[in-house]
């Protein structure tokens, strides 16, 4: 059972990052839990709370990037009892601007809650790594 | 239950920030689950995976810093069944290094597991609140 739970919430990392990818915010909308108390920290962003407050952050990054490729490594995938689950990882970025093109580096805590038979996730944590 | 383990959990995290403020390896010794699943995040740093690894990197902070001083806002406390815990908060920071007084600000993930009936934090990620 904790091998199957470990492979559903490493599955539902991926589709968080391939929202990420999409750059389409009703991709966005099917990962998270449309809940009051989801959270989310983007890299120097302060804390936003509340899935309204979320929702608009990533409408706001969505607007403002051109394209976006996650390869991720470092990955640790937890889970505790059967409906919560953590994943920490570094996200290894390739983003383009306009015609700027940037290769960049960000360590996340993502949390995921299991609702109704399907990993939602409900905090995101996304930090810069200086090197 | 809920009531009495959000203030459980509240207290395990003042718990941690006095550990850090105290700058004494041995009370950070005393709050962390000494586990090989515990990881640890430190601002603009990489993951660090395992109590071993964890606890240097709170050493090599202890030495390289003069008196550190946390007042908390923004605090979020979640509990998920008996065991599990989560807090966001943003930590407000008075720090010395030498002569040189700073203020800065850090936005914190902190995930706690109960373990014997006491709450042991499992992971910690800091980083920076840009402005």
């Amino acid at each position: 059972m904790l091998k199957e739970r470990i492979e559903e919430v490493t599955r539902a990392n991926e589709d968080f990052y391939s929202a990420f990818e999409s750059l389409d915010i009703m991709q966005m909308d099917g990962v998270w839990a449309h809940q009051e108390y989801v959270t989310c920290i983007h890299p120097g962003w302060s804390i936003r709370v509340g899935w309204p407050l979320v929702r608009d952050s990533w409408v706001v990054i969505f607007n403002n990037v051109f394209s976006m490729g996650f390869s991720l490594t470092e990955l640790q995938v937890q889970v505790a009892g059967d409906d919560l689950a953590w994943v920490i990882c570094t996200e290894n970025i390739t983003s383009r601007h306009g015609d700027n093109k940037q290769n960049s580096r960000v360590v996340a805590t993502n949390l995921f809650e299991r609702i109704n038979e399907g990993w939602k996730i409900i905090h995101h944590h996304g930090s810069p790594l200086m090197e």
